[in-house]
């Protein structure tokens, strides 16, 4: 590698784009240049004096100072419209995690940044990303066999939004859990039949407005369909203070699971798994190292919309291919 | 792809050349055409009538025939000679796992194969492969931290060969068990400080010869330097028949884990396990799947050595980008 630094711009500031910020922080072969923001810029104040917080209308005019951009935007509201509109004027990476969505949006975004040379990692993240890695490369190395894919235990902020809409509700969070009878068979390769409820839980702590009729509000939480009809689910009252003081961190986790049999059925089990205490923090530190990779892959004209799938593992490191064979391999 | 059967050959018909074939009979989008060995052909039986089986002097005749050739040798005395021999003739792909002479077979091959336009991906398995890719990205992905590499429980082929040299013994196998206190601290974040022998113990099987001091065996295997001196070794007398019952199998696994922070203190930790009934049959299909990018990489004009950590995980799958896109990430 040469010795100028890789220059980084991030496109959003909330808990993913903090955690962007920190992540950089911690890689010797990159600068964080400026942050964008639809906010005023005056109401940010990033860790490092030297990072300029500019509006994100100025983003047009940093093409020539920054190599990767990192969206830490949202996927149902900003992704679709910043991926797209990015990839024509930087190598971008972002978290794109709508699952029913992604050969669309991949489309949109090759085409763009295949038509400017520009090089953009879509989905980039732990699930999509890193579990999709898992269940791709198990499923290839074990073709006779299933993979079992577990969320949490953790914060589900989907889950928690749709409490919040529940009427007589002020606050709340959910945890997803996975159900330790369903982990345990799996863990043990008897690859039983398992839905998406059968393998998890669902644990809500909620702020009710005051008088307010607790019962009808855990009927209506339990009742939501898709959310939670299915689940096994509880649902905890607590007061805004407990919330608060209890449950305003965001850890996460989960693994994915592969039972696969070879020869003369021999049970063969491989398991990735995250505990996480930031879920946004893991988030971002993936999307950094993947911004790695999208420069070094624009260096090499490897153009367009790319999924971790396409990714060579050496990308992801500052050390020279050299190194990580004699240290790592 | 196209619906031409990628044709591979196994060179070596032990148990990592057994589970080859085994795990080729699982890819429909392969096929095998010869089994090479240094035996007489005549006492091998494949599981496939159709498959031939040549000795290995014919290896010439047949790199019209053959995609990719399978090494299943051993790394002592096999691949050292038969890497750079094959990756003259043919793609090839082996589970070299000598860490300290990486390097050094690494350029033997990459020459060799550049030269011939060949594509030669060494150093594929569990260890180095699997276990390497998740030293490596994980590494990237959480710089501040640290990673730990535990083996086991299973049998260690060299260790079990060591027991056997010393004087008295007839037979014996020895496991590597993780020390259960040590995994435990990793598994919580703590980022231990700890040596190999702090992160394993080791007990042997032994059938000792008729009439032979057994407290003088057990005194020489465990003050062996290197393999047992610097550990927690327990040593078992057992009869040739329970040796023959109850340890014949190859079975292992274990894991790695990466314990980072992130931004202000936040624990993140990344686990990758294995648990294997049959470490040569899981080897093996490590390999077969390695096959597949090794013609892939060669189509596309992607020659020289390689390892796993320039392969891109999408080479390893017989679904097209489309579909893992669509259905996996």
């Amino acid at each position: 590698m040469s010795n100028q630094l890789m220059r980084i711009g991030i496109v959003g500031y909330g808990n993913l784009g903090r955690g962007a910020e920190a992540a950089i922080e911690q890689c010797s072969d990159m600068k964080l240049v400026a942050i964008f923001t639809r906010r005023e810029p005056e109401t940010i104040k990033p860790n490092q004096p030297n990072v300029k917080v500019l509006h994100i209308s100025e983003v047009e005019k940093y093409v020539d100072e920054i190599d990767v951009m990192i969206l830490c935007g949202g996927s149902a509201a900003d992704l679709p419209e910043q991926g797209p509109y990015f990839a024509r004027l930087y190598n971008t990476v972002d978290s794109f995690d709508t699952h029913a969505k992604i050969p669309e949006y991949y489309a949109t975004v090759d085409k763009v940044a295949s038509a400017h040379g520009k090089t953009s990692i879509i989905s980039v993240g732990w699930d999509p990303g890193l579990f999709s890695i898992h269940r791709m490369m198990t499923e290839a190395i074990l073709p006779n066999g299933e993979t079992y894919s577990f969320w949490g235990s953790g914060v589900s902020q989907g889950h928690s939004d749709a409490i919040r809409r529940v009427a007589g509700v002020v606050g709340g969070v959910q945890y997803t859990i996975p159900i330790d009878a369903a982990v345990q068979k799996v863990r043990a390769g008897e690859n039983p039949v398992l839905t998406t409820a059968e393998k998890h839980r669902r644990v809500c702590y909620v702020v009710a407005e005051e008088g307010y009729d607790k019962e009808k509000i855990e009927h209506d939480i339990k009742a939501m369909p898709n959310y939670f009809a299915d689940y096994e689910t509880e649902v905890h009252f607590i007061t805004t203070e407990e919330l608060q003081a209890n449950h305003s961190k965001l850890p996460h986790g989960g693994f994915v699971i592969r039972g696969g049999h070879t020869g003369n059925a021999h049970k063969q089990i491989v398991e990735f798994s995250l505990k996480l205490d930031s879920n946004p923090e893991f988030t971002s530190s993936v999307l950094v190292a993947y911004a790695r990779a999208a420069y070094r892959l624009n260096q090499e004209g490897q153009t367009g919309a790319k999924t971790v799938y396409d990714i060579a593992p050496s990308y992801l490191s500052p050390k020279s291919a050299e190194e990580l064979r004699r240290t790592l391999l």
